[in-house]
């Protein structure tokens, strides 16, 4: 209720401010007796932060700290704590904020609804907290690999640079050989020199991430409310900086014919085509599901920018922190664990009561 | 959990198949001793109903009868518990179903999750029981009213052809002087024009809803899951047909610099634009909140269809039943309800522990 | 969270004021493709109106109308809502009531905590509403014997008449023998002389009622907080007029040493003793469930009781309606029901995520 | 869902295994921008822990570690995750538990639940857990307190030695002047003989712990199932070892007549008794609350109990680790944090949609 759990049997509830000692979280309802991989967890969570020249100068060297719910490498079935280090906090930078709101940030926002905010480093509102997201995702996608689901999520937009192909077109294991998690190697030097441009203008961007998942089986998703999309975009609505969200062939649908986009069975009760995007009245129907989140570019330029103070009197100036060029490669593995979270609530969900 | 509740201090339960004797709802947690216009129920009712030749010739003059929770026409804070008789089912059109699959429809997905189905007129899956939310959001915005809080959705766009002004340029109010429910007349007359085409192939079409929320005060949305944005993305998700949703200037952002996007503080702390759509950090800010939902064309169409039976075999021929050529200007007061119930839900978290 | 539902997976929400049209529930998550017998709900309905001359005389031939969620006798796995006709309302009983309050009754508590309420016969604070529970209870029931599980609940004490055999040592089918639902035919002849002292002075009198679950299997219950005999707690603590709940041996364990009360096993991992109730950390242990709920007297006596303005002066007079000498005996379908629901709740549970 | 969650807007979560390296929780939904005194905390974690000869020889000098939501002493509005470290594991004690069940403990129903435990120490379904439960109850009395409300338990009985003085006789603050928080000074001295008994037969003995919550408001409590004492009742039945709950009158009521415990008016709308215990309907009536938690002994015995390995076969031996004869005075603070959590989060409900 106070927002911070997501999930109905597989529930994560996160924690922690930016420059808090740690961020973490607890994840109840984990399936027991299940072997859980170190290793897998803390390579996602080095793919939150690829080290490139556009995004954070921030070394985030994050390792998870599990101390509870996992014993001898497997789960336990009781809560599963994690607790990840904030290392290199330089709350200095931001002591400037105390009083001051920036632009399209959460300052404003929050001091009025809370009365009182951690102004390092945009506190709780910091993208620091997805760190928690990616490790709850990363212990789902391992349970959802064991059920024979998979989750690829890449970048398929940065600013302007579109990749066009359909995703059957492209190998979406190539989507990690770079540091923009982009499957189409025609479009990543575009990409690059675009960011690069950016970077120069001390600018930022945004972008868009498709997120295709394979292998589900038919029957995930809770109808009328609760239906597959829903929850889906809820998830991925809630990942800072994400301003839409569209699944199957989305908005374009809304230009369609009816006639042009059936989806017809086949023989084995397959289907010719997805224009649905995996889901019929909520259910998942056993095609791939896909979507995709498009995020706006973060507001924490590099640039000078108009800092307002609670009075209301404004300056333009520089704010210190790291900031990214472009947070949407790094977004990536935030998706799919979002997609992890939400997939695997919905399989225990269907293990219930059908 | 089994999905059919949305909402969590105020919540909406909805119940009924298409071809039941009633649908209805239960809303719990709605505020106690406030007054409740019937007439404005009915008549949102019967916005949901628009008779023009391109909805659903179904006539259906849905009045809501209330079972508890009002007295002498006040809220008790008990469940308010109401039914929607259906009228004008013919459950023979369907009887061809019990065994066949549509295209692009619920039925394979709820046989192989449930085991079983109401197969008369889509059932459960019917975008009948949409009437029941109507009922809960007539009766949120009638209490959102009285904090100030109004909600107008309108059509944005049926087909190609779409609305470009800017939402500030239209008068909201006239949307409903059309049975497209579209406040701007220039578009109007372009639209019938398209929705005759598409009746007289006897195909359907997609469009979009815009939905704009005044007078929301600072501090709705609990972050870091149930931020505003995506409590309202899951509500309209769930809608029957809803395959996309943004907010602000949403997937366009993707496109843009964030220099191109900041808004900016004025002396009084208000925006002097609103890129953002009214929210930051997943928390209102007081600015308008504005966002769009886009639709698929409906899949029931008059048109010959294929039609699958259990065992794979197809065949291609009618379905019987009263199909909409374009639903989207029904579904005006869907989003509507869905907005409100959220808006409000919201509102009376933030009222519990801030 | 306002309360009106119980359980997560299979979930009740009731409705409905004592004097209004009707009451009734919505269940949802009630596992679908499972066929239900209405005689068997209307005959609990019936259990819970035995026509006897210390209980009520409202005669309530009650019988339940199910509007969704059932198609030709199976459940859809959708909400099934459900009816019953408030028939013999005599508002007329209940003027008096508007502005008055009654000694140890909730219509100062209702009046204050929601500024209004419908003061007729009780309103939602009536026992009216357990009729609600007994259909879902009786729902569970059926899906539970299934599963081989069965619950008997039956009057133990009426007043100061308390059947002191162990449970093990009577025949529980004997219980719906008599109109007391007493399996101890020693007992009943003194329940019923007692009970007719209490009618004679117009006074009341309480009495427990002892559940007892056969077949539940290992696994139900989940620690820490929603340990089975927490949940089974809530469950019986919401019942009208019940005022304490015990398991396994109970408030007599408080004056037991730990050497008197093990539970040891024998070689098949059975137990040789049920001191524990059938209930270790929180989780059924394959051993009969028993708890005993203590009941107090009702309020609404025949006598002359002081009655108080809402302006603080008491007139002393009798109150109007139908009021029962003893409650108890109709208490045991509501016991059995709430028992059901938890027990069923808790099984869904655990097939989820175990 | 999964169970280590309660509260619904001010929600806790606890996490952690008896020898894990922590133990600890995540609380959720508290009001913002309140200062919170870190010393009550580890008072109250100290009261937890009476160094006297009866209790566990584990030294736990437990300190509070807070790693989110609190800045500058003050709460944030964002979940405050505490740890609490464990530090006296001797876990080599419970090597025999690996195969091995212990009767009347957890043992067998975990291991057959989740197919896996930590066999250390009971793991999860130690009383360990509860010192997480005292700092988020410690947090919530004093919010509690500024709003004039205060939650006393006390140490009622000690096996067969019971205080028999109505507690409204007692200065309840002189339960913290002795290791038994027993405000009776007459008993004071018959319990600890009676433990010393007890001790000397390294056998354990049960006891009843009373809890009076004085200056509530009327207004708390959710009808139908969120009453007031089924939450109560929820939540103390989720202690270890507690085996019964009643409330004002309790099981006495049983007995009574309706004249001889009807709580009649004041001309202030006061009651003359309360023999309701502050509850009418479900909902608080401005009289004190008082119930009344019965506890088992605990069955960690130090004399040699029967031990059962899987296979079924079983040896009479001493277990190590560190016995209480008698948990019940540690279990004081244990009952008034969960008090505090159940009337805390019922007053933020009542803010919120009342």
């Amino acid at each position: 209720m106070a927002g911070n759990s997501i999930g109905t049997i597989f529930k994560l509830t996160t924690f922690g401010e930016s420059h808090g000692e740690y961020i973490g979280g607890v994840l109840d309802g984990c399936p027991s007796n299940i072997t859980i991989d170190m290793d897998i967890i803390n390579h996602d969570l080095l793919r939150r932060n690829p080290k490139t020249f556009f995004s954070t100068a921030r070394i985030e060297t994050d390792q998870v700290e599990i101390i509870s719910g996992i014993f001898d490498g497997k789960t336990l079935g009781t809560p599963i704590a994690f607790l990840i280090k904030n290392t290199a906090q330089r709350s200095e930078d931001y002591e400037i904020l105390k009083h001051c709101f920036r632009p399209s940030h959460a300052d404003y926002t929050y001091q009025t609804k809370y009365g009182i905010r951690d102004y390092r480093g945009g506190g709780r509102a910091s993208a620091r907290e997805t760190a928690a997201r990616v490790v709850a995702g990363s212990i789902a996608k391992q349970i959802l690999q064991q059920h024979g689901i998979t989750i690829f999520a890449f970048t398929s937009a940065i600013g302007k640079i579109e990749v066009e192909k359909d995703y059957k077109m492209l190998d979406l294991n190539l989507r990690d050989t770079n540091a923009l998690y982009c499957p189409d190697s025609d479009k990543v030097q575009d990409m690059q020199t675009h960011l690069k441009e950016v970077a120069d203008n001390d600018d930022s961007v945004g972008g868009i991430i498709t997120c295709v998942i394979k292998g589900c089986p038919v029957g995930l998703g809770e109808p009328v409310f609760d239906k597959l999309q829903a929850d889906l975009a809820k998830a991925m609505m809630s990942i800072p900086s994400a301003k839409g969200f569209e699944y199957g062939d989305g908005f374009e649908m809304a230009k369609m014919y009816g006639s042009q986009c059936l989806d017809i069975f086949n023989n084995d009760l397959s289907l010719q085509s997805n224009h649905s995007g995996g889901i019929q009245g909520g259910i998942s129907n056993g095609e791939d599901i896909f979507f995709r989140v498009a995020f706006k570019p973060i507001a924490s330029l590099r640039m000078s920018i108009p800092l307002t103070h609670e009075d209301g009197n404004s300056e333009t100036r520089k704010i210190g922190g790291r900031h990214d060029v472009c947070q949407v490669p790094r977004a990536v593995p935030i998706v799919e664990a979002m997609a992890a979270i939400t997939i695997l609530d919905k399989m225990l969900i269907a293990q219930s009561y059908h």
